[in-house]
């Protein structure tokens, strides 16, 4: 059970550079992975059960390997991989294909869970159909990967509480250059029906691409060069955003290495509406920027001038999550040799 | 060789009642023929040739068959059938898949014509490769459908010359009601770099999603009910239309039978900047319109008020048209049997 | 010399009630206006001159006389009514119709001021071809409208300057409801290619559809009903923005009666790129809301809570506007019997 979807880069995908923004390529990721995991939790045959929706519940840490360009195709392909009792993985492939050469490489490997939500009540979860799998091991491994992003859903949502405090506004006039304050960035969006489910749910993807969207400008304001997106720590979507919601995301920059810098960014939302609901956070993730010139050719990031106690532990933690992340790719790597 | 490409339909993909606009589901076609005619014409080993781009230059007579929905995804898959010296065929396929309950439908069959313009020079027209063919009866009828459309071609040209006069604008203030110039409408649209490729030509799509924007605001304003787009007659591209031009586009009623209605569009192109190159007609097309109950049941279509000769003898070829396709539509199900 | 553009509303146009926003037309009016600006400025015939795009300079006051809702279908008509050396004046009317009842209202009137400027030298501005007048009673009215909007652009610009202090960020865990702080709100957008003309000029339309967002979120948090645009004061656009800008769009509440409440928006923008050139103020305006109940009908605004010196007079300075507006706005009542 698999799904392609393609279409061609346009210039509204891309940056000024012609560089088409990680957002986009989120966005296509989401709705390649909203479509088959939708279909897949539907197809019950013999079951009474409510129609359902799929909601986006996480996405594993993604690299962005290649570059992608406006007049490229796009082309995403999407597979069941796993099916828990209540959630399915997604594993989605992107390629790029220059239709003029064609040249065509795989830019992007994601994985992402999504959790059935039933059309008569918002509020349950109901249960997904059966896999086949090719091997017993097969099933074994992806029962491992269920267990292990659980835990860590469970870990974040703890640290995402303490986290609560607002952001405070960027103030370029009183801030200093490479300071948090001085790059840090938000917008407010009030959700449309382009933006969501035909049941009024946020699709995972929007929330995503406005994610990359301040966390590039962030990125942008410190380096004032071409930046684009390299990867994203793994994203928890803790509480769903419905239709008629502002959503407010805000990003601060939190480590800067020579090569690349990590930006943290939450989504906040605000029933406009309902307002005794009350704001709430909705998501949190990392997002790594590098830094191009005009030829695409890497540039150093601009070491950053870190303010107070709370920049000095963040900037600590990502460069303990830098270091992970480059062990865990030079293993990767040894392994595949 | 084929693409294959599928998304989700939003609510800005539709009309009130939830039908996905007929232009939509042409753009959709048109994106797709325009990767695999582009892909092709460039794949050429061995050859020193410039690199091209395909440019829409005839999409044939299409039936809408099924009505698609929001939430449904449109599958649409695209091949390659017929390639001539300079131009090549492309039939596409559009299904809707309802991934709640899981029924799909095939919506429409379209087949297209793409022609490649060089990038290094935009005049000129470059060679096709040559494709192959399972059988030599595939190669002998794909030709048939070459000639015939080459002909057809340049008849439309001749009598497109001649219907160069500017259709008037609405005016409900001093028509009666079910009169041509009751519910004559036109648009007009600064193209802008979202609409167009990467080399500064409008995607033919975008054209044809305008042209059923104004053909249904007539059809609307004759029936006031929820009409949808049941056919398109074969588009001819006469002209290229680039960026920076304003794009007028005019739609009339030239017939109506009990069940359907006939509007004649018209697309010209006013180059806004260079306006020494006057304004020039690019595309015209008739489209066919039904009207539906809000449960989606057929209504009789409400008479047309001809006035004066011109109106008597468009709504005299519309008829022929009409009894033409009507005979051709039970001729080919009876050779179905 | 006039042009008419029209086009449907969808559903992203509007709110969740189905209110086409307010920033949806002021877009279309500038568009229809860039159109005829622009073709006008071009046509000088006999004269060796550069060619030119239109940008807006300014836009009068403009009334919301009447709601737009989804599916009905906007008319905009644009006519050229008087030509200075350097700038020309559009004015704008915009009808609605529900093209299934026949329906028709006039919803807006507004006048606008177009400067040419040259495309090969961005920072020229270029003559402009003179019209030709009904009457030379008619020139007369049209000079005095020209003088009377330099000086008060002039006027504007010096307290423009004045209020160049950040406004600081929006904060409601520790703002108290109806406080200024509590609903100020602020945007961050990166500008696109589908933003600007062809020649990388940002569309004051888009300006204003930004600016209209702004305002609406501030006023839907302080009154958390359905709220819509009532008037917009004169806007002037003091700098050009280009493609590459970030643009920071922030509104906060001015002043508030009974019947509606103003919002003060100012827009900044932040060269991404070329940061040397820093960030600078480009246009200002004071927005006017009404509160619905979700039958459309008025609602009482709730009292603001004033805090400090700053925000006393500045609600005085809104008063004093309502007022003189109300003002003349029945004595164009009384004119008009």
């Amino acid at each position: 059970m698999s799904v392609t979807t393609a279409r061609i880069m346009r210039p509204d995908d891309a940056n000024i550079v012609g560089n088409v923004h990680g957002g986009t390529i989120l966005k296509m990721i989401e709705e390649a992975g909203c479509i088959i995991g939708t279909r897949h939790c539907n197809t019950q045959p013999g079951l009474s059960q409510d129609r359902c929706a799929a909601q986006l519940a996480r996405v594993e840490r993604t690299d962005f390997l290649y570059p992608m360009f406006i007049g490229e195709v796009a082309h995403v392909s999407a597979e069941i991989t796993y099916a828990s009792k209540h959630s399915v993985e997604v594993q989605v492939h992107v390629m790029s294909e220059n239709i003029l050469t064609g040249a065509t490489k795989m830019t992007n490997r994601a994985a992402l869970w999504y959790v059935p939500f039933s059309l008569e009540n918002v509020n349950n979860v109901t249960e997904v159909p059966p896999i086949k799998y090719a091997s017993p091991g097969q099933e074994e491994e992806g029962k491992k990967r269920y267990e292990a992003q659980k835990m860590e859903r469970l870990e974040t949502k703890e640290r995402n509480g303490e986290l609560l405090m607002p952001v405070s506004a960027p103030d370029r006039t009183t801030k200093e250059p490479y300071t948090v304050g001085f790059s840090q960035s938000s917008l407010i969006h009030l959700v449309g029906p382009s933006d969501c489910t035909l049941h009024g749910f946020v699709h995972g993807g929007v929330t995503m691409k406005l994610m990359d969207e301040v966390a590039g400008i962030v990125a942008a304001r410190h380096c004032k060069t071409n930046i684009v997106t390299a990867s994203v720590d793994a994203i928890n979507f803790h509480r769903k955003i419905m239709q008629g919601c502002v959503v407010t995301v805000s990003g601060r920059a939190t480590f800067a290495s020579n090569k690349s810098m990590e930006i943290e960014v939450f989504v906040d939302a605000d029933p406009l509406i309902e307002a005794e609901k009350g704001k709430y956070r909705a998501v949190t993730a990392f997002f790594t920027y590098i830094s191009l010139d005009m030829q695409g050719k890497p540039l150093p990031i601009p070491p950053m001038k870190l303010e107070g106690d709370g920049e000095q532990r963040r900037f600590e933690d990502g460069k303990m999550r830098y270091l992970q992340n480059k062990a865990k790719r030079l293993a990767d790597k040894e392994r595949q040799q």
